[in-house]
This record gives C-alpha cells, sequence and structure tokens, in this order.
C-alpha cells in the first residue's frame, strides 16, 4: 500500500497491458480537465513533459493522448505536435439562463425552427403541464447552433396561454426563457431536470452533424414559474462533444441532502 | 401555426420519411420517460393504445418502439408485445450521497477495488486539492457494481490525512463519502461538478461490460468538507443505460441566476 504507482505491479498480479490502459485513462482524464480548463493555450506540452507531470511512462501518455484523439478533442500533427482541437462550452447546471445569455461573448446562437404548431398534449405531457389530456399545447422544435455548428435539438412543450404569445415572437434569435419572463410578468422558479448519456440515433445524428451513435447529453426539464405554475417541459439533445454542465452544489441549498 | 401534427406538412415542404422520424423521435421521448416513471408497469400498451394516446399514426408509433429497442430500453416479442427490459436508476444530483445510500432497496452495492495506493500527485490534481505539486496523493480505483452489473467506474483522488485513513477501511463495500465524515469528524460541505456524455474507449467498455463506444455519462466531481477544505476529487463513469441524474433546482439557491 505503500508504493508510489509504477511500482504496483508489485502488489497486483494484473497483467501489464490492462495496467497501461487503466493508467492511460487516469492521465487522460486529468489531461481532459486541463485542456477543458485552458492551462495548456492551443499546444500541449511534448509526451516528456506530461510523462514527468504525471509520473507515467511515456507508452503511457501516447495511449492516453490516443484516448483524447478518439474523443476529439485533440489533434496530433508529425512535427506540430499535439494540439487542442476542441474546447467544450460550459453550460450552468444550477442556472436557469438560455442558451443565448450562457454563451454571450463565444459566438452567436441561431435556432432553426423546424417546427412550431398547437398540438393536443398527451398524457404524459399534460400530467406534467399540469394540464387536462388532451388539451392544446404549443409544440416547439428548434436546431440550436453556436458559431454556427450544430449545438442541440430542443423539443419544447408550451402551456396553452403563454405558448400561443410565444408563437408570436421571433424564435430564431431568442431564448424561450426570456420570452416566459416577459409574457408572464413573472421570473422563472424552479425546475426540475434528469440528465441521461444516450446515443444518437441516426436521424438525430444526422441533424446534429454527428456520427451516429455518438454520445449525446439528454436533458429533460420542467420549469415553472415564481409562482409554481408549470410552464415548459423539454427534452433536448446536446451534442456530447460540444458541452459540459457544470453546478457547483452547497448545504444551503434546501434540497441538499446531506447523509 | 394553427393546425395540429398530422396536418403540419402543410405548412412544411420537409419530406414525409423525415417528418415520421422527427415525430417517431418526439414520440419516442414521451414514452421513455413514462417508462422511468413506472407509468406502464413491465407491459407497454398496444400500438393502437400509443398511437391514439399521441396523436400519431401506427408507423410512428413503431418507430418511435424502434428507437427505445436500441437503447435497451424495452424488448419487442412477438405475441407478447412490447415490455419494458431496462429501467434505469435514478441519481440525485443536488445530494451529495454515495452509491450505497442512494440505491438503498434497489439491490447491494459491491466495489471491485481496482488501485488503492499512494502516488504523488499531477499538479492538475494537487492544484485541486489544494496541495503541494508532488504531494503525494491516495489513488483508488473502484469498479462499482449494483444488483451485480457494472453501474460505474470510480477513479478517486485523496488528500494525504484523511487517504490515509480510508485506506485502513474496508472499501468493497463502504461509501467514500461515509468514510470521509467519519475520519474527518465534519459533515461535507459543498461539490463542484460537471457532467458530460462520452463514447466508452475498447478498455473502458470491458470494464463496464458495455458495448465499444456505449454511451457513459462522465462525472468529475471536488467534494470539500463542512469548513471548506477540499478531500475528495472524482473522476466517474457511469453506464448511460444504468442511470440518471436528476435534480430539483429552486431560486433559492445562491447558485441560482436568474436572467
Amino acid at each position: 500500500m505503500q508504493v508510489s504507482e509504477p511500482q504496483d505491479d508489485q502488489r497486483a498480479p494484473a497483467p501489464v497491458r490492462r495496467l497501461r490502459a487503466d493508467q492511460a485513462r487516469r492521465v487522460a482524464d486529468l489531461i481532459r480537465h486541463q485542456i477543458h480548463a485552458g492551462a495548456f493555450g492551443d499546444v500541449l506540452p511534448s509526451e516528456q513533459q506530461l510523462a514527468a507531470e504525471h509520473d507515467a511512462s511515456r507508452n503511457t501518455v501516447r495511449e492516453a493522448l490516443t484516448l483524447l484523439k478518439d474523443e476529439g478533442l485533440i489533434d496530433r500533427l508529425p512535427k506540430v505536435g499535439t494540439r487542442v482541437a476542441a474546447r467544450k462550452y460550459d453550460h450552468g447546471l444550477d442556472a436557469l439562463l438560455g442558451l443565448q445569455e450562457t454563451f454571450q461573448g463565444h459566438g452567436t446562437v441561431r435556432n432553426e425552427v423546424r417546427a412550431a404548431l398547437r398540438i393536443s398534449a398527451p398524457p404524459a405531457v399534460a400530467r406534467r403541464l399540469g394540464l387536462a389530456a388532451g388539451a392544446r399545447v404549443v409544440y416547439l422544435e428548434r436546431l440550436r447552433y453556436l458559431a454556427e455548428l450544430p449545438l442541440s435539438l430542443d423539443l419544447t412543450y408550451l402551456t396553452p396561454e403563454i405558448g400561443d404569445q410565444v408563437l408570436d415572437h421571433d424564435l430564431a434569435s431568442t431564448d424561450i426563457f426570456v420570452l416566459l419572463e416577459q409574457i408572464s410578468g413573472q421570473r422563472l422558479g424552479s425546475a426540475d431536470l434528469s440528465l441521461e448519456a444516450v446515443a444518437a440515433d441516426p436521424h438525430t445524428a444526422a441533424t446534429l452533424d454527428v456520427p451516429a451513435a455518438a454520445p449525446l447529453l439528454m436533458l429533460e426539464r420542467l420549469t415553472r414559474l415564481d409562482d409554481g405554475t408549470p410552464v415548459d417541459l423539454e427534452f433536448i439533445r446536446m451534442r456530447g462533444d460540444r458541452i459540459t454542465m457544470r453546478g457547483n452544489l452547497t448545504r444551503t441549498n434546501p434540497e441538499w441532502k446531506v447523509i
């Protein structure tokens, strides 16, 4: 138990190959973090420097970089070295912010409105929005671009009174959250959300311009006005290679249950 | 804008095939939600009933069910109908709970300890744990099972004083969070977390017993004691097909930024 990692084959009978893959994953996670945090600028340190920094062999570092390359995060170019290919955008988990507000300064958010219609609410929607089954709701489908690359595909159900007025606005360039507050005259109050990792089905993959089965972050969110009225039920598929959800949780949050 | 969905080809020139895929996705999201919420029990309603409920054609419903089948969520058996194959476990986004506490009643949590050693902290780890670069930290790698199926692969860095004592405990059956509170004599205070969707690399996929490139929910979390001392930095890969992260956010959360 006292050994450092390079000697840990002394305590474990695991095959060398397996150990290297485990160590490569461990190193890759740390380099990924550093890339997202902007620790390197555009070019990563040399394999030798990274090996020293992580107390790992160059083969392990090389394997870690291959993992990150396969994620699309870095490019490895002969003579140039290892370059950051993509940095993800941070989206606040603990903020009710629209995309446009969130990414101010990172490029223009543009919405391609694929559907904007009134439909009769299926029971699962009606129940969550506090409506009678079959009530009319407004359904929106938007493909959202940031800096001219698809970021997410958003399916949105709005309660009828507010939804009807939302349809009168410019949906291509305005966040729904902004419109909800404008129209209701209230601030947004609370939201229930769930997050899953799912593989993109072929049609969704083509829409979001990613390979089939690419990992997506799927966010389901029910948002209420300040008075508690549910108004907005969303199913949002975000490209896994473009978004990191971030949050800071503290015990002062009343929902926070410490053991 | 006044039309209901079945007629929306009147307003959009999109090809029928594309529309059906869009509608199938929309219907699949609602059925997925109902499955997770336990709305159906073990067997789904007939295609005909689902078509009526969603105001959609049977072809659309069939395509929606194919999407859910491809996600591994349902089985379709001749004569028996459509059965729920897997229901996901809910993990609280807004709670600092260990797995064992979270899944009480859902089956036994068992940890396969793949590594438990002292290593010298790479700069990225040292910085986040508030240590000098090169300081010794305790590194743990655990493959966590729930009800005898792999759930997550957890890479954990602990500060030396607490980490040393953690090594003396039974890590196969005890949550780290419980040990942190026992050893420090403090409650846990706050945590920074990030969530991403990533594809499983081949080695990780084999470890978690999922197909290569399967979607994983990757959680990075830095946890502090009540007095603000960072003690625990984790990189957790959760099987996308087994976990949903859920949270309820309210404006009373001080971190909550309403526009």
